[in-house]
């Protein structure tokens, strides 16, 4: 029996990402798709390349009957999901893509994102959505809030480190690479074609980066302590993909063993031989992290270098892994896409 | 029961989207991958993205087994496939996606590819592997030719066209743009990154593309009289992916009409309304074909536009699907991958 | 002594690029740079690239002062320019980068850009910028109306043939690839990065482009009868450059001896050997523009590519050629920049 | 009166990037030019965006006339370059451009580049040319040795800074982002445009990258102790620029003033106001350097990004500078062409 499926902010990135996972899943089925600057367009006159699908027009979200389905991908802007998400049925059950919902801390959040919470009480009961660390909360949860894409990249090369004691928790350094669709589809100068073609763009520097509030979060708990990462985010010229490149103190191979160990008997997350780094593009369009690590001429430093492409495994390939987990379907359906290369 | 696989020449950039394809094929099993240059390595070492997956190590032609093989893809590079194709036992199927067998006649193939053929016996019997224009012969052959991935999209635009007299004939110009990866892996000066990034870049123009043998072939068969169109390539700062535009002298809605009923049925051709035109990252990594038709404010004057993916479409989703006719397997089986966006 | 320039609204690609030429020029000096949203910013708060030049900071055109100015270059976006330069003093000469000042004909104008021309007058009056074409009318000119890019480079490919008569001019096609900064640097979904990368898109199709009036006007000038071309522009996943095939009826030696000899003295526009075609990054960043001429094994046929960078001399680089001219300074002046390639 | 230039092996990218720079410089002249592969040939046969500029043709180094000549550029391949450079006449000043000649210590080089130095004693007399480091010394050379790109890049960031004291020189981290054009123009798979568009690729990690024996050389100097940095380079889909972010232990605003106190009077290295971060693109096809400087929310840390073009001020534009310097003629002759913006 299928489930029934609506997705909230489908005209966005992460909501066609969503549709093109979802069309070769076994047992899904979209009854829904909201865009309200596009409703009442069919899909394909927004995104032609789904025309192939026999998808329900778009709809604004008050026209949405939640009636029947099992569960709900919101894919909404930051902050219009704290509006939102409060009124769908407790029946229904929730992925949320949207920041709003990341953090536990009302104080963090409002420190973050620069404004008080709108859902206070749903902010504290969600459940963080980094499968590999939150499987048995997530398939008990009615609601699940998705991870910042570059937090997922830098917390899988972290959080066991961190948890194994191997690595100086006190200096982690991330140097980010990030493809332009973590952005979004919204025009915006700086991620014109003309502005970063043949450029790469340092952006929010210094600390400053949203995402470092789920670092903290997620990495304190995972320490015991508090813990406090340094990220310089690059925009890269190119469409897909985030590389992040840590700098850590600690043993080369325990770093590598403790990572190996991890990962032993997860399907997604490929931890590569020692010695051997990621290339962005070997996981394009694919739910799967490939982390490599290397050892450094300089002794008891370590470099992990973590990949995974920012619209899949960052945000609607880890959606959809939630949701199989939360509806009772086995984890990796609809996800076992191999990579796109070249 | 799954149908047992090989691919030779699994090396190449054809050979490893077979090997995407393959991976969530519902029942095609890969039993040996060859790639001489690379035999004792495994996959992984060659092709990182492919990691996840549990796949026969690289092996030499002369070290495959036939035995219990239902059906081997020949990857191989051009003037090789002939060397080896015809000494695969008759009981195994073969899909060649070299250029070897593309043409019927010798002395065309000789022209083309400067040579005599090594092979004229299977070159004459081979079935030219068009699915939607040969899908009958192809369903009870057991060697198929795959296609140029240009020839196909043009081909895609122009066969309805030409068959049903809606345009002149002996006025046909081809303007090509082409990604880099239809010219294949192997390490060439113009290739480059440093060459080609924001740059295009005309080759083989006026006449002397190779393709021109399957245009010339196909095209006068379908109209019953020879035809010879203009075809100038252009080569883009872009991995993946073909743009042709056609300019035609007929009428514009009778052209849309004629394609649109040509591909009434047809689940990976898709011909857009009337005065849409597809963008090349619309059939990204997918098996299918866009095509859309313009008029133009000079009367009598049709643009159709058609866009393919040349490593599915145009070559390995092409090989897949003709292996689903020829092993009575669903023809989409394994090709219902919707295209990457963005 | 040098000539007093400014710049109305140079915050767009086409003043930050009239900046960089008149960095190096021998004797123009630039007194004022105009930005209405940037108004007192520093030009290399808004564009680091330029901060080692002295430059004046952005003002509002109402705070110029156009006493002692020789000339002033008008790079507002179009529809703004007709509004301004009227009220440019008389003894101020000016080269406008618009399109409000192409076209000579009141209705033809109205009909391309949907909206009455305010200062029919002086549309009149304007000199149409092509500099090679009308060198003695620009060096007596006072208001000299810079040229679309794109109608550039089909232009230097064209204008020679039709005056000739080698052409047929009843059937000519024009397939154009464009980068993006054509389209200036304000912010539009279709130009982001992560649509346009690994894709080409068409845009302007059957007749519509509003370069096809500068066509119009000054082909069908050149050939003492209308002439109207067929053109389709395809945007690609670059930044900066223009490509122009043009599919044309005529014997190709003598389309080629034809550019051959009315290039011959012209130093920025170079016609290759008979069967070689440019490259789109063989003229980057310079004011060069290359054609190329091929033939066809269909006989009568004749394919001619010119490319030219849009920013230079599509653009700005000819507004400099044009301004040299006008105030009596060596044409060439500034203007002998290498391209930059790699 | 001008100065006589050669330039051995022309035919590469520092090669056409010195005649590009050349092509608009007031006195040097370009009086041959070798490339032994391409001998006979005119350099617009190989470089056709050179074709408007009247350039001697392409002759074998063993043809080369030395008489008359003030100065040779040499940018031959490594290795090459040492078996060369002994035989060229002492009256003729030179300015080598490959890696040969850039470490003093004939076991750094064996260690580093795999093989004994065939020309010690003209190893050991090489000035380095970091022009702004060793300007007194260059003035009074007859033989320069051009800096690594990525080794100039960093060393602009790291020198004063290790100089002043103001950070840890046992804790340097630096993320190198480079483009394909520092690999050189011969073909190799990693640097296709299939291989890395959309792709980010990690090389030489661990500290074997060969411009660390520059850093180990140059930074030890400068700090009076052995200094040993950490690189991790990753090759970017751009064809021109680096980007080196460089992760300090010190205080941000101290090394902010250290740099901009150091470079003070410098024409072509730019420090950005504190807090400011450079993108790659704002230095392209120049001879700037920028840098930017800020700090963190993790107190005592600083992050400082240094970007330059990695064939101008990284080699051939450096080259131009050094041979102004040793001829006699203002620094900065030639050099001053602004950044390609957009």
């Amino acid at each position: 029996m299928p489930q029934n499926i609506a997705i909230l902010g489908a005209s966005g990135y992460t909501g066609v990402e969503l549709v093109r996972i979802i069309a070769t899943h076994p047992s899904f089925e979209i009854k829904a798709l909201t865009g309200d600057r596009k409703a009442g367009q069919p899909m394909s006159a927004v995104y032609p390349h789904l025309r192939h699908l026999n998808l329900p027009d778009l709809i604004t979200i008050d026209d949405l009957d939640y009636a029947g389905l099992d569960l709900v991908f919101c894919a909404l802007p930051h902050a219009t999901s704290q509006a939102v998400i409060p009124s769908i049925p407790e029946t229904v059950k929730v992925v949320d893509l949207s920041a709003d919902f990341r953090l536990r801390d009302p104080e963090a959040y409002a420190k973050w994102y620069g404004k008080a919470h709108d859902a206070v009480e749903m902010q504290e009961a969600a459940v963080y959505g980094l499968t590999e660390f939150y499987r048995e909360e997530i398939k008990g949860a009615r609601f699940v809030a998705g991870t910042g894409c570059n937090a997922a990249t830098g917390q899988y090369a972290l959080i066991p480190l961190v948890k194994a004691g191997v690595i100086d928790p006190d200096d982690i350094i991330l140097d980010l690479k990030a493809a332009t669709s973590g952005a979004g589809r919204s025009a915006k100068e700086h991620l014109l074609m003309s502005e970063l073609n043949e450029n790469v763009k340092v952006y929010s520097a210094g600390g400053t980066h949203r995402h470092l509030g789920e670092f903290d979060q997620e990495l304190s708990k995972a320490a015991g302590r508090e813990v406090r990462v340094q990220l310089t985010p690059h925009l890269l010229p190119a469409a897909r993909g985030i590389v992040m490149t840590c700098y850590l103190k600690g043993d080369p191979e325990a770093v590598h063993k403790t990572l190996a160990d991890a990962y032993l008997n997860e399907v997604f997350i490929e931890v590569l031989p020692f010695g051997e780094v990621p290339q962005m593009k070997d996981v394009r369009a694919s739910n799967f992290c490939h982390i490599g690590v290397v050892g450094d001429r300089v002794s008891g430093r370590t470099t992990v270098v973590a990949t995974l492409d920012n619209l899949t495994k960052g945000s609607s390939g880890q959606a959809v892994q939630n949701a199989n987990l939360m509806l009772g379907v086995e984890e990796t359906a609809g996800l076992m896409l191999a990579p796109v290369y070249p």
